[in-house]
């Protein structure tokens, strides 16, 4: 089987067959083979161990057919290295010993060195860049989605803190978020030296920003983090996450390749908004894959047919896979987005 | 101290002297004076008491100087007599005992009679009404919102169990619906009769949907709500809540007066979706209540500056207040919204 490059295509722009499709959190719960792994081994474990992850990582590939891989990994774990302290908890998520609040937490924070502290990240790529048959996509979480787990000590609801931070101490603030920046270029770089195709920055809580705060606070720090990697010779996909709608007419000029959107924002609007540099991925609502076959045939054509609109479209979901996911529906959705678009594009 | 009636002159769009301001749960835990009552009775039972109901919905009127009481109350409070079976759990939300899955649970709801099922809400109204100097606010959750606790069974994240029933049984969805939105207006309007001066819908959890899902599986209920609550001489208030700016064009033509948007959305930008048919409500990030007060100040003040654009704007929260909040600055912020606004209006 020779490498199947259609997802970088699409992300560079260029002429595709067909729509390259992924899903977020491919590798999971909603796969019995996942659980299986996970009586025996924590999700912090399996990351930990190469082979393991990098079976992980595969799996999904192999049963679903998606044009790409998704390190397993998450978003904590660079975090390590830092100096954070956390546990992820079942059904919770990431727990802190301490979350980070004052001038000397935030000056404790030293920069990562991949090689040395997240060998077994830079491992897992090797294996997996050698193995797969697709582009692997490395990624990490971005500093706003980062610092309000840093900062509440958890998942949150309201971002009390986190914001608390922002109005209240933004010196304070803008250390932080350039901390941030800078371990995830040297994380970025690091795993794109080690074999990822692609990655992919994870801003999934930023949609709590009003635009004007996002431009504010957030907003610089993510335009330098693409402005130091943009001479890396590899696609960037940045995912803004839930209801970052608003956001997007602010992402027109970061030197991303690939702008993830959520379903609230039309793959159309979407478009709109950010302007046409760059390409777009997205936006299935993932509870579509608990509907009948026939809702989600119509609602992935509709996503399809939008996405075919300009060049650079990549099929994914809005969000992460649900455990509650029927795999056969990933893999019969895969199939048709392939089928479908191929059938567009024969015709064009 | 006469009647102050500036909030319903805001929401008929008439002129005014000051901009009126409430705030979303401005009875609640953030008051000493609220957790004190909280130690010797639960929510429910503070409902169910007209006296002591009546004494917590004014308090924050006397404490703050804002410009209407809003009716303490939970949104699940009419969906007991439906016959729907609940406890509202510390930190957790509303739990059902059973959640609404199949036609035979959809069915066996029933409509509610306010006058024999929910006299105490009725009687608490009737004190409020002779006692307050200020219009009182009666509220309802919305038919969407309701709906979602009932078929998920509690607080969800991804109302994965709601929008399977929406997609996948959309004749049971409707019945629903229809139950719902006949409850709503039954129950809003027995509280119009016992005195309320202004009702509100609050459709917290609405922004989860796509815009088209919202319009075919919503919209028609709101529409006929507005519709049939349309000659009932009070303002009626539609709230989103979280994320609900993609939403907006599709309020429209909804027979509501004011709309309450987020803080995702600026005033202006809001206006600009919904149209000029409605006044407008909102919307400062309740996190900014803990910020310093410069920075609090001239976010309040540029919502003032916009919400005085046009006729018609309600100052208020983009959501409910947190525990956290400080009550002082809540006062602080009421009397700057009266007397920067007081002094705009002058000049003009």
């Amino acid at each position: 089987m020779s490498f199947n490059d259609t997802f970088i295509r699409a992300c560079l722009k260029q002429e595709i067959e067909h729509v390259p499709v992924w899903y977020m959190r491919q590798a999971g719960r909603y796969q019995a083979e996942y659980r299986e792994i996970r009586k025996k081994h924590t999700l912090l474990e399996i990351c930990r161990i190469p082979e393991l992850c990098a079976e992980v990582t595969i799996l999904p590939v192999q049963q679903l057919g998606v044009d790409a891989a998704i390190l397993f990994s998450d978003i904590m774990v660079p975090l390590g290295p830092m100096g954070v302290k956390y546990d992820i908890i079942e059904k919770r998520g990431p727990i802190l010993e301490t979350p980070f609040r004052n001038a000397d937490d935030i000056a404790s924070l030293r920069n990562i060195e991949p090689e040395e502290d997240l060998s077994y990240v830079l491992e897992t790529i090797q294996i997996l860049a050698r193995e797969l048959k697709v582009p692997l996509i490395g990624f990490t979480g971005a500093p706003f989605t980062l610092a309000s787990y840093m900062v509440e000590g958890g998942p949150s609801r309201n971002y009390i803190r986190t914001k608390q931070m922002m109005y209240g101490q933004p010196e304070l603030w803008n250390r932080l978020m350039e901390k941030l920046g800078s371990m995830i270029v040297t994380y970025l770089k690091a795993q794109i030296s080690a074999g990822a195709g692609a990655v992919q920055i994870f801003d999934s809580w930023a949609g709590a920003l009003a635009p004007e705060d996002y431009k504010q606070y957030v907003y610089p720090t993510m335009k330098r983090i693409f402005q130091e990697l943009k001479e890396v010779p590899v696609p960037k996909i940045y995912f803004g996450g839930v209801s970052s709608g608003e956001l997007l007419p602010l992402w027109n000029d970061l030197d991303a390749d690939v702008m993830g959107i959520d379903w609230r924002v039309s793959i159309r609007e979407g478009r709109k908004r950010i302007g046409n540099n760059h390409a777009i991925q997205g936006n299935l609502d993932p509870t579509m894959l608990l509907a009948p076959w026939s809702k989600l045939e119509s609602k992935a054509k509709e996503i399809i047919d939008q996405g075919l609109e300009a060049p650079g479209f990549v099929f994914n979901l809005g969000h992460g896979i649900f455990p509650e996911v029927p795999g056969d529906m990933l893999k019969r959705l895969t199939d048709y987005v392939h089928e479908y678009s191929h059938s567009v594009l024969n015709k064009q």
